[in-house]
């Protein structure tokens, strides 16, 4: 049994070179739902729909959100009342969380409703949300002003700089049912790689996990979402920096260092094994931008061995 | 100024008659919310949005509701799901719901909400919902069970055997701004074609509304929605027999007799005069069914000159 520590994209493919290796049903993803919001007074849960979709081959292969074939009538109409239409939501995609909403109407939990739809999808893996309960990322600006995180990520495109990082609600949540269980029985917990302050510290943040993944230290493999100093995709680097922390592999080691063994890295940021090493950390090298199948295959496959 | 208490389909085309003799401007809708309802989250107001859409020739033809030229890709994802796809929402529409309750989380009122709706489909007419506050069309069935108004007219397509009808809420809800004034103002008051047990009574149930109306009675006009014995669309002739009302225009005067003075009819029923005399009101014979914009224009006019 393999567990994921999963943020959106990067963890997706990162699931979807994992399936390749182990069955689908060999595998739990623990998803963070800090960025989760209610829009238009539907649920929303991007990394959840996210990982869902890719993993379902109907992921919009350009962005690597929403559907593919998506249509935009809603949205479209949405702009003749004024109405609120940064956050962009297809018509298929709209479903997704209509269906959710209506299950919370019903009484279901986040973790109920996830599992449903990943069934409806065709998925064999364990999709587990990282609590049933609210947590909001919230971002303070350094202008000071406080921010939701799908209004620092997607209004402001992540280009406006940030002073500190909180998970609202994180204190008096719980795991969801069967979490502590997955991290403390895995075979393997893999961090993947996804933005360490904004994806997986939101799941660290719900009480118990952290100190659950660090009773596995030995067992617990990262994948870095720095390679040569940037990230792929989103604002992680420019965090590290506005967060005191180094946009780099042994920045993210120094991050990690309590809760996993080894550091999955890039060839490129290989000559940084000994400052990771001083650091605390074990490192591998590999390919570690998943542009296709095989990559991720060969990537996970690096993790799980490392 | 004229106002008119509406149902749906019938009192949109009634509407639309009606401002083809008088300015947009000098319309007032006063509307029935009892069908409201909240479903995936979203909060629908068929009636109100019937009227909206009719009025700015946005409507399906073919069903009276909707938009023409809707798309449908949410609903067919619902079905992935297994979700509720039992009400029928274009993608189109969705947003039209989407925005409302959106506004709602903001802290606007369903009034305020309407008109701004209103306004964005560059209608002049003012819309007003009867009441802000949530009242509940109840059905409950010979069978004893009680459902809601959508479960019962879309679900059961309005097929069951129907024991009685309340309107939950309705006593403790307050009429939205300015609908006594404007009951109190009106040079006419016009009771659309509407279904009186679950369009029309909704709106009086909302107290002060039926006694504004009746201290006007003798400026109110009712059309009647009965022609020939039969309702032209919906339960109404069903419901009047069930409920132990006549199924006619002289059942019609006698649920009317204390609102309105006069009871517009259609040619064929003109021999049930004397009849609807004996009820107490005057009639007056027109031709009722608005095929077409010309014959609604007609029929509000005669509306307006009895």
């Amino acid at each position: 049994m393999i567990a994921v520590i999963a943020g959106g994209v990067g963890a997706a493919r990162m699931l979807a070179g994992l399936r390749q290796v182990v069955a689908e049903s060999e595998l739990t993803a623990i998803i963070n739902t800090g960025d989760d919001m209610v829009l238009h007074g539907l649920h929303i849960s991007p990394d959840i729909d996210t990982i869902t979709y890719t993993l379902a081959d109907a992921v919009n292969p350009e962005t690597g959100w929403g559907l593919k074939g998506e249509t935009w009538q809603a949205m479209e109409s949405l702009e003749r009342y004024g109405g609120q239409t940064w956050f962009s939501l297809g018509d298929r995609d709209l479903a997704t969380h209509m269906y959710r909403t209506q299950r919370f109407s019903e009484g279901a939990t986040l973790a109920e409703v996830t599992a449903e739809v990943a069934l409806a999808w065709g998925l064999d893996i364990s999709m587990v949300p990282m609590t049933n309960d609210r947590v909001e990322t919230m971002v303070t600006l350094t202008s000071g002003e406080e921010i939701s995180f799908q209004d620092y990520f997607v209004a402001r495109q992540h280009s406006v700089p940030v002073s500190s990082v909180r998970f609202a609600g994180a204190e008096a949540s719980t795991p969801s049912p069967g979490v502590l269980d997955t991290i403390e029985g895995a075979d393997k917990i893999v961090i993947a790689p996804s933005n360490p302050l904004v994806s997986i510290d939101p799941v660290l943040a719900v009480p118990g996990i952290r100190a659950a993944i660090e009773a596995r230290r030995g067992d617990v493999v990262a994948v870095s979402p720095i390679i040569a100093g940037a990230a792929l995709k989103g604002p992680a680097d420019r965090l590290l920096n506005e967060l005191g922390h180094e946009a780099s592999v042994s920045g993210v080691a120094q991050l990690y260092r309590d809760l996993a063994r080894v550091l999955v890295i890039d060839h490129v940021d290989a000559d940084q094994a000994a400052a990771i090493a001083a650091a605390g950390m074990e490192s591998v090298a590999a390919e570690s931008i998943m542009k296709t199948p095989e990559i991720a295959k060969q990537l996970a496959q690096v993790a799980l061995d490392a």
